[in-house]
């Protein structure tokens, strides 16, 4: 079945326990905003539309998905989750095809798990709809989904309407659906808000159906993949699970990770073969570890490629931009934005790369600064290869270094310095004998007598 | 009832197994010892009295609640916990009104537990003590509470001497008691030490009463909040229990933790709406944060104001006497420590700024250093509003950067540089051709040699 | 009992799961090769010899072992644990004494399990062999080990074997062995490989023994004892597992450690009493920690000892070759490496000391770097006594600052100080009236304007 596929995602709600200016479903999991992950997942499948329901906070929600070629459609008034999918039905007028149903607070929803639903929809025995369902630890007061061993659905429950046996069925109702156009659009206009809360509910399209002789099918997806965000606690709890299966996915792909939870990846990082991560390194996005490199402890890395055998940290922050050659070295309180490193260079320590170029072997001595910035504009350093930075040396960018030339230690480099030669900038070395324990006598006097503050 | 209220907490014990020169209720929790988390609690409730029971390194705990305007007596024989609260007994000689017996070494129990005792003790039914009892997971070898729906205590029985029945009863009794002054010394006096041990029990009171008549009752609370210390590795249960309440609170008010397992706070971190923190981030005590402040990951921040939208990290370590004004940006490797900065104002890299005070929207480069220290006296440096320092400078204090004055990288100020003036500080830059050339086939050569080390 | 002990340790297998260039036994646990760990276990009873039996990745193994006096024999084809033992059978011809048959992969086995394993090989009922029994959370599909109340072994059955009865059984084999030399080559010449895989196992040697009449014996050990290590994963949970015991043995010393989950150590890390530790510091190997010092959080230590006193971090990275004397301070964002700071010698901030010697009460400011590199060789910084070195200040080694000496800040020291007198480098500060003023308005200008990149 090559159907077409249009997605709408449910973002209409205020989120008020989040207690935060920023929308709910802009918070960032893994470093990416929960709905961006439902927009990749929808984008895998190569989707004809996809449209988000918005509502509340509606400008940062459509200045996050617009750039992506995502629509949006508004639902003023809330009459529930029905009612936000009816509000996508003129924006879809003419579409035929499958809609699947998602909701901007559920991100962890898979393509895989997508595909699925639209692979039971298209079952010999045509379900009008497809739910998602799972078994929650805890069922507690969710739906119960009563259906058979083919997944096809007697009826799904209400948890205060269920029978006790009905409560004792463990296999729960996500909200989440799948459905062709016509069938859902129809579905939704005739469901009903005859209910304590005056709403309109999604799920009633399963009843809807069946009141017209149509089945609906069930599949089930582990509980992690459905888990909701309603408060910071929530996120923080979907976060971790997320953490937790990529972690056992690095080590499987042959990463040694010494203590695998103290290690944060983003929802983009890729990693090589026998890469060694220490305790406590902080991944953010954009960033491309090959084999061999061994990231030492208390490292934190976003936008950067880093080639084989280069060696991180500890301390190492390296900032977007940052590329890393083969066997480079980036130490101990050292910090990279758009720095480029050939193979082989080193930065070991105390020293900060920004808008830098580094030749293949070179070395950056303790205490480098590159100084890119005038309070107004940003300029470039370029290093050669092979050459030597003394160190505490400030290289006033504009600055080229040549290849294989010399800075002395402590040199404010303001002049370019040509390839093989040496550059200084530094005052002759003076000595005054005596100056350092008469100092300490009169300042010992000083103390004694308690002035000075 | 506004009876007067005193406070004993027994702290005589000499916690051998803390393996400790520091009396172990002065071990901290959360940043402040645990004998104060109780002083603390008590002070919530406006007492007329607080009394510590000391002994075994009495010098030590002294110090810690003198300060306070805490009193102690002295235990000298350690005859057991009722014999040790009659030591307060002349102390409060006079006194007529409530007392609450607390133990130094169980330090979560909150001011509302303490006022729903006191509460309970002025019941209709008035009871003689009141006892606070609790269902430890495994109750193991606890006194076990036999007491009726009321919270009426029937009697309290010892493990040992427990019948399978009692046994079977989960509320355990977790040795704090109140009562009114007149009663509790009354009690104790006639508490006897006819046990295995030839001590003198505090829970006998309850007995003692029952023979004269008089009932006890019991309120119960969370295990987590009379769990007791008496190793290292106990006080690191309690404190992880702390931190992770004090972490679901953190999300509950609104911000973001993303890993929050690794994030510590302090007994009074203060933090804003909208607070995003990175992974592993340590908060010591005295700690303010405003709304919209990022606190990237590997922050280290004590006695620190942080106003609102001013981002820390990561790898910033604020030491007390910081205070960041609005937007203001500390990055890093950068360390404050009476450092105040203005709005905007921007510490980015490599900086130490210690007894400084930088104005609004000044720009401090990469590797500034404030050189406040002279090996006997500590000395402030001022820079202006708008002020640019270029990277890798030193400013050797006292000395003042004025409004909208640049200092040169690499230069060592030692003079007052004017407003809207140039400090410059440096050597000519100069270039020995050929050096660096001639350098790198001399050292090759040495090295193909063997010679040097 | 003193027959002399041969230990014969498995790695030849492939460890394909491991998806490493690196052997998988080599792989590190606390730092140390997981064999080496169990080369130390064998070494506390002072073996007469240690055997290795390596096949795929014969070369990394025998590096690894060979510079301890380790022995290693090849087993070319690989035919099943039996085959493997039986390959040392030449190596040990003559040898008369005991044999343990270890696992180079089951790395957590301890010397006082090997020697309970002899003992019980030379218990009064002589068994022909010892196994060793442990008790998995899930048996799974564990070979059970069928024995009475004293260990004798009636037999062992495999899983796809074993009637319900014998599943029901918890006690399962973990594969390692103790036998006399004599017995264990006779048993293994008769082990057949009449199995679905053609393989010749070691357990069989408790079946044909019993078939000549001899009868097993099995002691038991704790789970985590026996955990084997077959990907990544299950090397972290190792690890994991080691960690934790490691911490609890920390507290129990009397060590306090805020979050104990986060800090790290190494195999020989060794700590002194009333230790505060912070959360998040990792202990490479080589680390000595005497009494009463304050590791703050975030620091990263390998190589070091530390006195009695010192304070340590937070970010403090001692790499090897540091000694810290006694109340020595080595603060934020410094690091250390052949570096020997004397008594109350302090290094703050933002430093790197480098094949440095730094005397009693020294003082380095905040920004200092030993220049001890030139491309080619390392050189030495000698510091006296009581120096002080001003902030910023680069020490181009070989160079040597006497006692008492003062470095102004900001100065490139190129020669020696001698003691007592102030050495300076620096250009003198010049001023230039309005040029900041300028350059803000040309600047803002030329933003405006659009104009620079």
């Amino acid at each position: 079945m090559t159907s077409p596929i249009a997605a709408i995602i449910l973002a209409a709600g205020k989120g008020t326990r989040m207690k935060s200016d920023t929308h709910k479903v802009l918070h960032p999991l893994a470093g990416r905003p929960m709905l961006l992950h439902l927009v990749d997942s929808v984008a895998a499948l190569d989707p004809a539309r996809t449209i988000v329901v918005v509502g509340a906070g509606r400008a940062q929600v459509e200045a996050a998905v617009h750039p992506l070629g995502v629509e949006t459609v508004e639902q003023v008034e809330q009459l529930g989750t029905a009612h936000a999918v009816l509000e996508a039905r003129s924006a879809l007028a003419g579409f035929e095809g499958d809609v699947l149903v998602l909701f901007g607070d559920v991100p962890r929803v898979g393509s895989a798990t997508l595909a699925r639903m639209l692979e039971r929809l298209h079952a010999d025995d045509e379900p009008a709809t497809v739910a998602l369902g799972f078994r929650p630890a805890d069922p507690a007061a969710y739906g119960r989904v009563i259906a058979d061993a083919d997944g096809r659905i007697d009826r799904i429950v209400e948890f205060k309407d269920a029978s006790p046996e009905e409560r004792a069925v463990t296999l729960c109702n996500s909200g989440l659906f799948a459905a062709r156009a016509a069938d859902l659009f129809d579905l939704l206009a005739k469901v009903g808000n005859d209910n304590a809360a005056g709403e309109y509910y999604l799920p009633d399209i399963v009843s809807v159906a069946a009141s017209a002789g149509r089945h609906s099918a069930v599949i089930e997806v582990p509980a992690a993949e459905v888990a909701g965000v309603n408060s910071r606690a929530e996120l923080a709890a979907v976060e971790a699970e997320w953490q937790q299966a990529r972690r056992a996915q690095a080590m499987t792909d042959g990463a040694t990770l010494i203590a695998p939870k103290t290690v944060w990846f983003a929802h983009d990082t890729r990693l090589g073969r026998d890469v060694l991560i220490e305790p406590n390194v902080f991944f953010g996005p954009g960033v491309e570890v090959a084999d061999r490199v061994t990231i030492h402890a208390f490292s934190h890395i976003e936008g950067a490629q880093i080639a084989s055998g280069a060696v991180v940290g500890p301390y190492a922050r390296l900032r977007p931009g940052t590329v890393l050659g083969e066997d480079a070295k980036v130490g101990n309180f050292v910090e990279t934005k758009k720095a480029v490193l050939g193979k082989g260079a080193k930065a070991n320590h105390l020293t900060y790369l920004g808008d830098a170029e580094v030749g293949a072997g070179a070395n950056i001595g303790a205490g480098t600064i590159t100084c890119n910035y005038d309070g107004f504009f940003k300029y470039r350093t370029s290093i050669g290869e092979g050459a030597f930075i003394g160190s505490n040396s400030a290289l006033v960018a504009p600055v080229s270094i040549g290849k294989d030339a010399t800075v002395a230690a402590g040199s404010v480099v303001t002049q370019d310095v040509e390839a093989g030669a040496l550059g200084l900038a530094r005052a002759r070395q003076e000595s005054k004998p005596g100056w350092g324990t008469r100092f300490r006598e009169m300042m010992k006097a000083r103390k004694a007598g308690g002035s000075s503050k």
